[in-house]
């Protein structure tokens, strides 16, 4: 069984969105879901510790493309040579495969489920505020720039249009919560939610104070 | 008078902490008050313009020592240039020296103390808390850490204890709106005030909620 120790070597100390403090949040809460649902704690453990392991920054594109293949095969060698059985290495991977909110996989297993809302608690709320905004420092996108009409009807941006983390909250943070899958995560999210609408409906709100400059 | 285009050369594009947003920020804030107190607005803007334009950065001690001192012989150089009369420098000069939090010299004039409170107003509200979030990263700090009982009663951290966004929030940012000088920004700080409060406690509850691995 991989400890939190152990996981100290694989993530980056300092990195205020996939760093280690992440993990550990993500580690913890899963492990609360688990205990709550009556879930393989094992599992769920294993996956949450090893799901961010590869590609914890943006690639050149801003974004991290496939990250959780990756992180999952990552993760078959770990607990390949920790001599786990091939079928719960496989349960492990399940989950780790499928956390991504924008991947192809689905969780269809309750640890999958656990892990994906664990993880998606901590990009809602405060945490979820300071880790979209260290997300976009870390690509070199603004905290805010104002929004075109194109992009509050469809989700596209203007060619002259940067990404900021207020579009990130406009087009993904908002809608997280009901894509979370158990309701002990969705409890949790409701107390999240709010600050996080405050901050980013508050951010705009300033933005227009000091009309002129800001944003683009 | 030096204008906000010219700004965009003196300015890092994309520091989210001290680059030209934040400059832009507080130069169309202390512009309004300027306007709304009868203060005189060309003195305003020149020391709005000019008034972080060195020491962006932190530096290696994680702060930004006499960064005032420094952009107002910036400051001097420009205005002189521009064939700015000696006593008219002086009075932006006086802003600039005056504006920081921790500075030496206590803003005087009415043009002082709405540069000081147009700066303050970005390090509350939901741009404070992205900027605060934003030099804990680039100073390599986490964002939140357990703050000792030393830390609650006298400010002074334990030996073994980082300095944390969330230190930064005890410590400075909730006392700033007392601070302030010009009832006008008291007023705008209130609402900002209300979303700073509810990120730092609730960033201090989701720490708890996930304990064991996170913070140090």
């Amino acid at each position: 069984m991989p400890r939190f120790e152990q996981a100290r070597e694989w993530y980056p100390a300092r990195d205020p969105v996939h760093g280690i403090d992440h993990v550990g949040r993500v580690h913890s809460m899963a492990e609360r879901l688990a205990r709550e649902l009556g879930a393989d704690d094992e599992v769920v453990r294993a996956a949450a510790l090893l799901h961010d392991v590869e590609g914890a920054a943006p690639d050149e594109n801003g974004g991290r493309e496939r990250h959780e293949l990756a992180s999952a095969e990552f993760a078959r060698r770990v607990l390949a040579g920790e001599g786990w059985p091939r079928d719960r290495i496989e349960e492990v991977l399940h989950c780790i495969r499928s956390h991504r909110y924008r991947g192809q996989e689905r969780p269809e297993t309750l640890e999958a489920q656990i892990l994906f809302d664990a993880d998606k608690l901590d990009v809602i709320g405060a945490f979820g505020v300071a880790r979209t905004i260290g997300y976009a420092i870390q690509a070199g996108q603004p905290v805010y720039a104002p929004p075109s009409q194109r992009f509050l009807d469809r989700g596209e941006r203007e060619a002259d249009e940067p990404h900021s983390a207020y579009h990130e909250y406009l087009f993904k943070l908002r809608q997280v919560r009901e894509r979370l899958h158990t309701e002990a995560a969705r409890r949790l999210a409701e107390e999240r939610e709010k600050v996080l609408h405050e901050f980013f409906q508050q951010l705009a709100r300033e933005a227009q104070d000091a009309p002129g400059q800001s944003g683009r």
